[in-house]
């Protein structure tokens, strides 16, 4: 695990990195994502997302507003994204709140193969058959283990799942990571995990290995995150400090930052 | 009428607000409704709206950038809060715009019973059967009787009709309360209308009436906007400040800086 | 050219700006025409677009989150303000990356009569049928000859063509203007193209000529991205300057800032 190199490669290579994303956070991702060094692209359409996904070098799915015609467009790219070996993260959003979303992220983790899990304890306890407190897209859940959940989650989906909250664990089965980086002021603004979720893309298409990525990408988001902290006087003045935050991150200083246990 | 009592009980409760609005506003209505203590969520499809209003502790629809699927997503979203008794908020945006808008606008209150509609003069007019000039979405209608068109607006369409501008007017019918409170920046950035559409959602979860919950909600907006106005450069910092602002107001001064008349 | 009239034309007249864009950027592009001095609205349903193009004073088109019921729309839209006279703008964002995008573009190209069409060097070239490469919505093409690709484009689409990068060039096929206002930091933030594509269809409005509406456009949005780089820590920060630096833009200084050539 090396965040400061995998940062380092991001800026240099510019990853292009395909979103089919939410509403209400498209903006947002995709400044993260450019923020960072990556390059976004968010692109639906039935008639081209085989296309894009094909030519990017990840691919985010994020059920966040979630219709018919977008899960179809989610499932068709994963498939190019898979037959291609572009890796991808998928974003239960609000699974738990209904069922559409709980059996929709199911179908999708049925269809794809995907590299990384992201989502908060709520989600993730869903997608395992553990019962959770979800309202809405808020994981009301006060976290209980959520490292086992993490472990447990990576071995039944076998792929490697960032339970992410106050402390984020992300496992593949085999090891499970803490990353304590971060700041309460991200709970405050809608939108910080699915910034995760495409961090966690722009680092898969240059870490080592999906749990690489997944915890340097919360280990960066945390950093910036923290550093955004610094004279902010609320969620409005946060929002705007972590793009520059993640812009000015130092792939020098970041592994030094990086609280991991 | 106790905007402070409201707003403690807000964030002490943090109701769930399903907000079924437009693509320009989403990440604004989110994160606004964040900042003064509510959880937002966002769902539109057919396949989960009963589902999400039905757990939700007040419904916001907004027909700000509409489509045939939306409106229908709305209509199933407001009958089966109607049947829970979630409160219902409407805002008709671009009422008067075109016949799209104006029909729809109709349609959702001849089926959904609405408790708080918050529009713009122009909208109401529009609803009401009083000729109005509406330019795109904004009221370009100088006020004229807006107190007046508040009134007979709740008494025609039989709901608390919330007509805002530079002086808000809140009406049930029988009582029209004046909002005097805001900053002429809230009318320099787009989706401001739609804010407070969503705090009133926000607010009837948890006041006394809709009455009530449409004038607290436009106070604490107000409040929150004239704060945002100090140290503002122009729209976009005001902007910025605008949810520092709503997460910084402070229940136990907020009574006395209403400007209720 | 005149950018300081056209400027103070628009706040005078306040013209509106019908816009049927991508769901990334919306707020952004709405704020910046708010910001300018004009009005904007989103709708983009087949129910009302042709009502609301008729009622506009410019019509901007712009693909970058594209899906059939989408296109038909700008179509439609795109019809009916040719029949009014109704100057429209067409962005093709990602033209090049994906062969729907590329059709797409081509389709309203020869349906709709485009008065100004605003793109990268390599979504231009695309549409002229000059090899590029596009990375996603992003154009990675070194530059080349950015200004005999406007004027070609001007010749064979009969258009004005805007093709935007660190100098932009806008031709009619007979004359091309250089504009060398602007910063760096434009490229930092997802958006900046769409937004100066809504100012084209602002400056549209009132300016003497297609030409003249683009170039000064360009000047309007590169100068206030140069003011906006001032004190910016970072793309948060500048996005937010931005909005203030537009609504800051002085009429009677524009034109001595402008770096025509």
């Amino acid at each position: 695990m090396n965040a400061g190199e995998s940062l380092r490669l991001l800026r240099e290579q510019r990853p292009l990195v395909h979103q089919i994303t939410n509403y209400v956070v498209m903006n947002e991702t995709a400044n993260a994502t450019l923020a960072v060094g990556a390059l976004p692209v968010m692109a639906h359409a039935r008639e081209e997302v085989e296309e894009m996904a094909g030519i990017a070098s990840a691919l985010v799915l994020n059920i966040g507003t979630l219709s018919p015609h977008w899960v179809d467009a989610m499932l068709a790219a994963g498939t190019v994204a898979n037959e291609r070996g572009v890796p991808v993260v998928l974003d239960p959003v609000g699974a738990g709140a209904t069922r559409y979303r709980t059996e929709t992220a199911q179908r999708i983790l049925d269809s794809v193969s995907v590299a990384v899990l992201r989502g908060n304890a709520g989600e993730i306890a869903t997608l395992v058959g553990v019962a959770a407190e979800v309202r809405g897209v808020e994981s009301i859940d006060g976290g209980g283990d959520a490292k086992g959940l993490a472990r447990e989650a990576a071995r039944t989906l076998g792929l490697v799942a960032a339970v992410t909250g106050p402390v984020d664990f992300v496992s593949d089965g085999d090891r499970t990571v803490a990353v304590a980086n971060g700041h309460p002021l991200l709970g405050s603004i809608t939108g910080t995990g699915c910034m995760a979720s495409a961090l966690t893309g722009c680092f898969l298409a240059v870490a080592g290995s999906p749990l690489a990525a997944a915890a340097e990408a919360l280990v960066a988001f945390g950093v910036a995150g923290e550093d955004a902290a610094v004279g902010a006087q609320g969620p409005g003045s946060f929002h705007v400090n972590l793009y520059d935050a993640l812009a000015a991150l130092d792939p020098e200083t970041l592994d030094e930052r990086a609280q991991l246990s």
